[in-house]
């Protein structure tokens, strides 16, 4: 007989959940110093494909921080290779070397296939089997603007000129694009369930630089389309942040948790979303560079504004690299005794 | 006896104005031939402190496009000057080179002497006199958020990382710098609108980093006085970009226009700021790099969404440096045509 849900499942299903659950975006990273050891020795693109090293990064986290669900070690733009992108990490951050500039850049892309990324799932399975029994693992990919517009881009940007001046001047093209990135998504997260991930999470990181309308529009109709394609019974955490104006139509397009960067109120999200979603985050990653009092306050406020059930309590951003790494544990005891 | 007021003054103060008035943010810039003309002969800084060339840039943009209001040439960053940083245009972008990193470094700084930014009212007097009277001038400044954000970042920022952990780390610190920069910039807004402005913008670009909890505490107070300070019957235009978490409570800091950039639905952000403010927006600035269908359809729906009276057609954020100059123009035509 399967043991019961835990506090992060139940949370994720609406469900009522004492402690409130909590993990953290990046809470393997380089503000880690177990996970800086593992990257003095191998770089970053080579971690990735380490089902292994990926475990152990990914478990050391979680039992360091005693946090109630693990994610998966990866990148969101790992999807891009099979298709044809040629992805460099440079120190600036990541690079794509052959970026699509016109319509017909993208005769150059190919379907991905899908053995090209087994070693996610390897990374998930490794993952899986070295968690304890009690704690879910998180898959993830990324959402289909966030990668088109790495994918236009050519990297990160601050105003995605190139990818909204080409989602406006070419509409097909840009239809055809995000439909090659979904099938490759789909792929990849169905994956990641079949070995072993318990919940997924989709990352629109970056699509809070579009107006409502080309969301809904634009955008909207390919992420529905994965979501509607996952299994069901697997969770799915939607994000995206600086989405203030797109709260509505996020859910819309579909998940069962809701992912709240900082800059919304949370209980004007709850409001906005109403009652049949869960909302995850959204602590400013900068509060864990204050005291404990301003951690425990700002938590506080965030734990009482979502109310309780179907909230998973997290960052509203990925945990930044110069983060004191016990102001982070401190931050889980606190949720958890908090709400206990 | 004075003239009656004209469309973009109608707007701001919420009476009918036919046709909807239109003019954009950064319209005397470098996607503009004459504007890079001149800058050919003269440096941005050098620029900005000649009142003659300010008043030739902008009344040839106000010209050129057939807009409804000119704005004062300048920048938001001169104000930290007499406050004691050291500002450089850099071509990555403008560089404080003495930014705030701790408490102690204040000390560096002195109350802003007003006869330091002298030239930025002779700007505003110089364009009064060689615009058409019937074309109101906007005069601006920053706002205390966003220029105490470069002052602490030492230029701009992703993820304002260094400015929030100093907002969280020393509250007290923070309110001081907060209430030098708002001192500074009462003086200068209220320069500007005795040498002849008619409306003022106040520019808090970066504010939608915010959590909506930390704006209420940290940065409306400061906002508010600004606001509360400057002489009535100068309507004032409240200007942020990824704000869709901070509307109600960037109304409640005061202004009589909310500026809204393009991630909020312009029929959403009518319905939550209510009945008692006017609104500017708020098209995609990339949507000129698109053809004019696409145009006029964008700015059709906005000019629907914001339903006419209290209306300031504007971009959502400044025109990109190549944006074809026949775009912008055939917009403002579009804008007066459809609305007249």
């Amino acid at each position: 007989m399967p043991a019961m849900d835990g506090p992060f499942l139940r949370a994720c299903r609406l469900e009522k959940s004492s402690p409130t659950p909590v993990w953290f975006l990046r809470q393997a990273g380089r503000y880690m110093p177990e996970y800086r050891k593992v990257r003095a020795k191998v770089s970053f693109p080579k971690l990735c494909r380490d089902p292994g090293l990926c475990a152990e990064v990914a478990v050391t986290a979680q039992r360091r921080l005693g946090v109630d669900a693990a994610i998966v070690f990866s990148d969101i733009l790992l999807v891009l290779e099979p298709l044809g992108f040629r992805l460099e990490y440079a120190p600036g951050g990541p690079k794509i070397l052959n970026p699509v500039r016109r319509p017909s850049c993208l005769k150059r892309l190919r379907e991905a296939d899908p053995a090209a990324l087994a070693f996610i799932a390897e990374a998930v399975k490794a993952t899986r089997a070295a968690l304890p029994s009690d704690i879910p693992l998180i898959g993830f990919s990324g959402a289909p603007f966030t990668l088109a517009s790495y994918a236009i881009e050519g990297g990160s940007s601050r105003n995605f000129q190139k990818t909204k001046a080409f989602l406006y001047r070419h509409p097909e093209a840009w239809n055809e694009l995000l439909g090659m990135i979904s099938r490759a998504l789909i792929g990849l997260l169905q994956a990641q369930a079949t070995a072993g991930a318990q919940a997924l999470q989709l990352f629109d990181s970056w699509v809070g630089c579009l107006s409502p309308s080309d969301y809904r529009a634009r955008v909207l109709p390919h992420t529905r389309r994965i979501l509607r394609t996952l299994p069901r019974g697997v969770p799915v955490i939607h994000f995206g942040t600086s989405t203030g104006g797109l709260l509505e139509a996020m859910r819309d397009a579909g998940g069962d948790v809701i992912g709240l960067d900082p800059t919304v109120s949370m209980a004007e999200a709850r409001r906005r979303l109403g009652p049949k979603v869960a909302v995850q985050g959204n602590l400013d990653p900068c509060v864990l560079f204050s005291d404990r009092r301003t951690i425990r306050r700002e938590a506080r406020r965030i734990l009482a504004e979502a109310g309780g059930r179907g909230h998973i309590f997290n960052l509203g951003h990925g945990v930044l690299p110069t983060t004191p790494v016990d102001n982070v544990r401190a931050l889980v005891d606190f949720v958890h005794e908090a709400t206990t």
